[in-house]
């Protein structure tokens, strides 16, 4: 006998059984619901690239995680670590096909092969939406608005959305001189919640060494970042530190009537601590936290940039959008205990006792399912413990009998009610 | 300025546009639905696999077609290039957590680096459903019946499930004592349909060389797979040539009754030169042929197996399956005209006049989406033409004026009809 060949799974990589798998399948359907009744598509793209589009100028952490290699052509190819880039290539390549603006969603797998501590996998799913071509209030507004209404879909109780201006930040760092230095300063802002006060201030104070006064513009940028009050007055704060009314401070007003009349007032806090730390942003950005569970971070965040494919056309390509935490969705939903259990896909078996009733069993769970009910015949003739069982397994919740004097009878194995339908179509109106 | 890089996808590969993955999820959607409503269950593997897993003790075109690499760990890694050998690997490693009949559907993408002449991609979704665990006629049956509800709702227009039994087959080469050359007798019957009787004749005669009467075998074979008649017609000669009746002919008995009862015996055709080429298979095997269209080939195919995942368990695993072809039927469905138009994602779009009403615009389009209505506004202010254009670019079929004295007007595009609504509910039942 040969060697058997050990049948794992390849390390960082994981199997979805059912149990995971219905839940997340479940999620993505209600996301794309909300995504399609705004008006979003959906696109696809390959898993494999050529690498030179993937990683453009080269960069650092995601040169180092990509899957890379040599196909057959003796192309250099990788597969994709994020669906962004290849959404940037996307546009570039079929802008003459797309007419702007121009509404997509994309959900599928990306790889990264990263440490796979944490319980962090190196296969993961991504799920984004963006509007490319425009850039305007509404554009911003509906890109929120997707993301407020996908949470309530999912009934995962209540959420904040915190959103603040890359546009007026930068003004702000301007006027103290310091924009040069933007990005380590973002990056260091976008640390707030996890490090505290004091080593942001340590860490801004490091970054501006050569500035004139190291020590004040880090206590101006605290003091900027964690501005108090509800939206109008943080905007009148930011609005005043970063030197008055612009474009920038317009939008925020714009969105805040947009929040008004949907009610929402809420859901929405201006946090000027909210930067992104990817130098992509140019416009608003935004992290959803979650009121039950904000210990997992944000489940949904993006922001507005101002030019996706610049490695790839000419053109600019202004948009806005926004990512979906799947994972930590899903991971909040079994914490919260709202994942819809496995009850649910089939919703009766057909007990299968006599030989002879073979064919009989097969039709009464026909007529079952035209009338909209999954089922199942048990698929050998058994005694009924095992039958059970696997009603049990699959956590089906009833049983039908066929009655030896005709009739049907159709038990609850949950409650263990029973009833006496004389059709299929009755028994299926008693599951409904 | 830094050069472009050029935005093509990889060689051999595609994107997938709107106007491609809109019918493409509403095909699988239409599939899931029947795969669940037979209690089949949903599972996903990685991509990514140890090549060990994917090509067992090697396998001549398989090995030439794979992706294969080193990952970062420095193990030798491969993309899967179909979903069976996953799922044999997934058998065996959560065998305890899977009772049995376990009935998994699976639907993702598969990658081969082959010849892309012909249209032929080397990405493409494949879509397998299985039974495993039993080996009887009901879950033969029932897979037969998940091939047939789900293509009936596709609404493709007729089709034929023509299917044979690999048992009865084997016993009439072994009858005539060429059972040793079993796989190139399979391989050349398989190619009936496109090679014709003539050469098949001329190949079997080769491959025969060996044996006695190498002439008179092949024209036994051929006799044996042309056989004519209706399905018991066809049955009995088999029977005869294969020696009389066994469990592979009663197995076809016990099929032909649940056909009967079902009322599908015009759906079922027995068919012994349907062989499916891969030595894999042990039971009945069977493809599905398009009424309108036999040319593009089967649709669906699959048969029975007695042992799954021999490579990594001694656990023997029987089981049945099928494979829907997805790019297939997205053929089919769009030669035949049958492949449902963009029209259908967004219903209505919200015409954007007059900046004081943007906020108007945005409370009407979320009643319209409470009653269920996919709904668009037009995302800034502009004159009418771009946004009919866009209405028109994105098969929008309505579009919705806030009207100056209250109420609305709404417009039906495609037919010019025009009604006046005055709320968005009433709009709403309108479209409805």
């Amino acid at each position: 006998m040969s060697q058997l060949i050990n049948p794992q799974a390849l390390k960082g990589f994981r199997d979805s059984l059912p149990s995971m798998e219905i839940p997340k399948k479940q999620l993505i359907a209600r996301l794309e619901k909300v995504f399609e009744s705004f008006g979003f598509v959906p696109i696809d793209t390959p898993a494999l690239e050529y690498t030179e589009v993937l990683l453009g100028k080269g960069g650092g952490e995601t040169e180092k995680q990509i899957y890379r290699f040599q196909d057959h052509g003796g192309r250099d190819v990788a597969l994709r670590f994020d669906l962004t880039v290849p959404f940037a290539r996307f546009m570039a390549a079929h802008r003459a096909e797309l007419p702007l603006p121009f509404k997509r969603y994309h959900i599928n797998k990306v790889w990264r092969g990263e440490n796979t501590q944490r319980g962090r996998y190196r296969e993961f799913t991504q799920c984004d939406f963006d509007t490319v071509g425009v850039d305007c209030p509404e554009a911003d507004w509906e890109i929120l608005q997707v993301m407020a209404t996908s949470l309530e879909a999912l009934e995962i109780g209540e959420f904040t959305i915190r959103l603040s201006h890359r546009g007026i930040f930068n003004r702000f760092l301007t006027r103290h001189g310091v924009q040069d230095r933007s990005v380590e300063i973002l990056r260091t802002v976008d640390k707030l919640a996890k490090i505290g006060r004091e080593e942001v201030s340590r860490l801004l104070t490091e970054i501006l060494a050569q500035a004139p006064s190291p020590q004040l513009i880090a206590t101006a940028i605290l003091d900027f970042i964690t501005a108090q009050g509800d939206y109008l007055e943080v905007l009148t704060a930011m609005e005043t530190a970063a030197g008055g009314e612009a474009e920038d401070t317009l939008r925020l007003k714009a969105l805040w009537k947009f929040i008004q009349a949907a009610g929402w007032q809420h859901r929405f806090v201006l946090d000027p601590s909210i930067t992104r730390g990817l130098d992509y942003y140019t416009g608003v950005v935004y992290e959803t936290f979650l009121t039950d569970l904000p210990a997992i971070g944000s489940v949904c965040s993006g922001g507005r940039y101002n030019d996706l494919a610049s490695l790839y056309t000419k053109e600019r390509l202004p948009g806005v959008g926004s990512s979906v935490g799947l994972d930590r969705l899903l991971a909040a939903l079994e914490e919260l205990e709202r994942v819809k259990p496995l009850r649910g896909l089939t919703k009766v078996l057909v007990m299968n006792q006599k030989d002879e009733l073979s064919t009989t069993y097969q039709t009464v769970a026909t007529s079952l399912r035209k009338a909209g009910i999954a089922t199942e015949v048990f698929l050998e003739c058994k005694k009924l413990p095992p039958q059970f069982k696997y009603a049990e397994s699959k956590d089906i919740p009833y049983v039908l009998f066929l009655k030896d004097e005709g009739g049907f009878q159709l038990k609850n194995i949950v409650t263990g009610e029973v009833m006496n339908p004389s059709t299929p179509e009755e028994a299926a109106s008693l599951i409904k």
